[in-house]
């Protein structure tokens, strides 16, 4: 008899933007005339830049030829790419990682999910909320999250509420938890952390002898100097924290799918009987087992985003994006909504007006503008009240989205 | 205290193929001028055929302008290639699989490692003796598989031998058994099973409640008519089989990353209280929280392989490495050596002469000859004796790999 791993039973309804997605489908089925645009899932809609449909090109050329086809790449990733990194991320902001604790991959979500699998069943989760849903999710299939509770709470995962009341800073927990996984800039709240809150955590993970995972998926937009870029800017990081990036939200790759994390050497967890374990050569075991590496296409591409052309165009992407979310800002904010995020982050995050649930305001938006927005509460029970509007639109769609919520919606 | 998952620490040594690659590595630098060829490691050396770097130029030019631009794709890869998938591979064989039982990855060994952790952590896995590693690494990490012992077996995995004196065709288990893991055309053997054999093994799953893990990524290398190309050609497969099927092997794609995954709606798992469970949305549940998706320029290329021109140039590709297997198994046999595989297959697997061991054979073949082969106890304890060679060289290189191992070795 097969048995099936029950943990993924447990696991509520569809994945949130699969369930997102099955409403917008259902909406257009009705109105087939309805011309809807999405500011929900966060995805990108500019062109990739020169530079990277250059590379593309070349390196089609050169899988073209026997002499200079590649067929399985290195493990970690080719040493171009993983050069590059450090090179632009790491050294140039003074921040010492070698390329072998770098993993080449095909985006952060995969990581994200993935890296707990290199833990313990039982050890303890703490999560911001709202939250990326992979983080928990991953950890639900992974066993160690307990039941889930009628009031969205997973009983053996901590939760650090973050809301307009407290800045949308998460306070430290005052359980011992394990792995504290953190976002910042945040996906969903488009909120950043200073350096000194982030010390915090990192002081209090070597304390606690916690890991940090620290998804850093939206560096890229960060504007104010003083805000880090990387976790490994902080004192003591380099011992508690495994660092997710992804050149989705950076250089829409979203279609191309690239992104890295990076362990370094000196990250260990424990066994049973005390002994420390680094976990870099267990993270490559467990991707030359369980993972194919990413297309030598993709690799080259993300390669051109650290040329002197790449920087540039990638910066006037990002631009782009960013005048979105400042016109975003100003015309809800114009509307009497309370906005958070957006000047740090591709993220807008509104507070629902006149004591709406967030799907409420969804379908509202959904119904009379034709915009399609992401629920906060899909995000963690903290995110109920709140939803999260992204600013990678099209400049016209984006504006013709913002007139139509003005016009036909009454907040 | 945060924990390591102690399953990851019970595997032994690297993965197979690091192994090698530092053994070779090693000798390279002891002697820099050796000329190389590796017949090892199951990469292909021939360029990407026309039709499909014709595809990656053009979706290179879509991704590179905002009206044709692609971000994140569907879930289980894009219509346009499960539909592709689904014709050319399945209803051209008359067998009926639906689009959204087909599930684009980034090739088998991804999935293949990763499809069982939808399984509960008893079950019970069987394997043939050789096997290609991942499928035992993957549920050693699973925490399925018990201890290893000094025979090289672990303890709670049912071994079914395949060798010479078998005809390579594995037994039926005596013990039940719960998931059981086929490769056909096998690697590393390279022999394959008749249409009868494989019944057997469908019979055996429906009668016991069993899966099998069908590994098809060698199915495009058949040349006998009479061999099935895939497990659903087999009657009652549907409702007991997950197939895997990979483009690395078929059309090059080692380092452009594309395969699918077969998950038939009938094909079920119990829960603890007899229930059953369709495998096909948990594993859509598991892809979209754990995985990103395949490349946008990878799908189309892939695509185009089920194209008229594809289909040619691919069958010609294929011609090509088949004519180094018929050139390897003659002059092998020439020599004496006892050859098994490659009239269906890429791989030819040799029994080592005069009771050497199969690392023996490998160290003799890289320091006599400068040829590299895969050590069949790298495979299994039943692959000791033997050694894998791939038929995936350049046609100079394997001749002159060939005529340095019957000039430089005495055998």
């Amino acid at each position: 008899m097969t048995y099936i791993n029950e943990d993924f039973l447990k696991l509520p309804g569809a994945y949130l933007f699969s369930e997102i997605a099955q409403k917008v489908t259902a909406f257009k089925t009705q109105d087939p005339e309805a011309d809807v645009i999405s500011l929900g899932i966060g995805d990108v809609t500019q062109p990739l830049i020169p530079a990277v449909t250059e590379a593309l090109h070349r390196a089609a050329d050169e899988m073209a030829h026997a002499e200079t086809f590649r067929g399985y790449g290195p493990e970690r990733g080719y040493g171009f790419l993983r050069k590059a990194i450090v090179e632009n991320d790491f050294l140039a902001r003074g921040i010492e990682i070698s390329e072998d604790e770098v993993f080449v991959n095909d985006g952060a979500k995969s990581d994200t999910g993935n890296f707990q699998e290199l833990l313990g069943k039982d050890v303890r989760i703490a999560v911001t909320d709202p939250i990326y849903p992979v983080y928990i999710d991953s950890n639900v299939m992974g066993g160690r999250t307990g039941e889930l509770g009628a009031d969205g709470h997973w009983s053996n995962v901590v939760y650090m509420p973050c809301c307009a009341e407290n800045g949308f800073v998460p306070a430290l927990p005052q359980e011992d938890v394990d792995v504290i996984y953190l976002c910042y800039p945040n996906n969903p709240t488009g909120t950043t952390l200073t350096r000194e809150e982030l010390q915090q955590w990192v002081d209090y993970a070597l304390e606690h002898d916690a890991l940090i995972f620290y998804d850093a998926a939206y560096e890229a937009y960060i504007q104010d100097d003083s805000i880090p870029h990387s976790i490994y800017e902080i004192k003591g990081a380099r011992r508690v924290a495994v660092e997710f990036h992804s050149f989705s939200k950076t250089a829409g790759f979203t279609g191309i799918r690239c992104g890295y994390t990076v362990v370094p050497h000196d990250v260990t967890a424990s066994t049973k009987d005390g002994q420390r374990i680094a976990l870099n050569p267990v993270w490559n075991r467990r991707q030359s087992t369980k993972f194919n590496g990413t297309s030598y296409l993709s690799q080259r591409a993300a390669e051109a985003i650290y040329t002197p052309a790449g920087k540039l165009q990638t910066k006037q992407a990002i631009d782009y994006y960013m005048q979105n979310a400042r016109m975003m800002r100003e015309t809800l904010t114009d509307m009497g909504l309370e906005v958070y995020g957006g000047t740090d982050a591709p993220y807008l995050w509104i507070r629902t007006p006149k004591g709406m649930t967030s799907w409420q305001l969804f379908d509202e938006m959904l119904h009379k503008a034709c915009v399609v927005c992401t629920p906060g509460a899909g995000f963690g029970p903290a995110g109920e009240g709140y939803v999260r509007l992204t600013a990678f639109g099209q400049h016209e769609a984006t504006k013709e989205a913002l007139e139509r919520i003005k016009r036909q919606m009454t907040i």
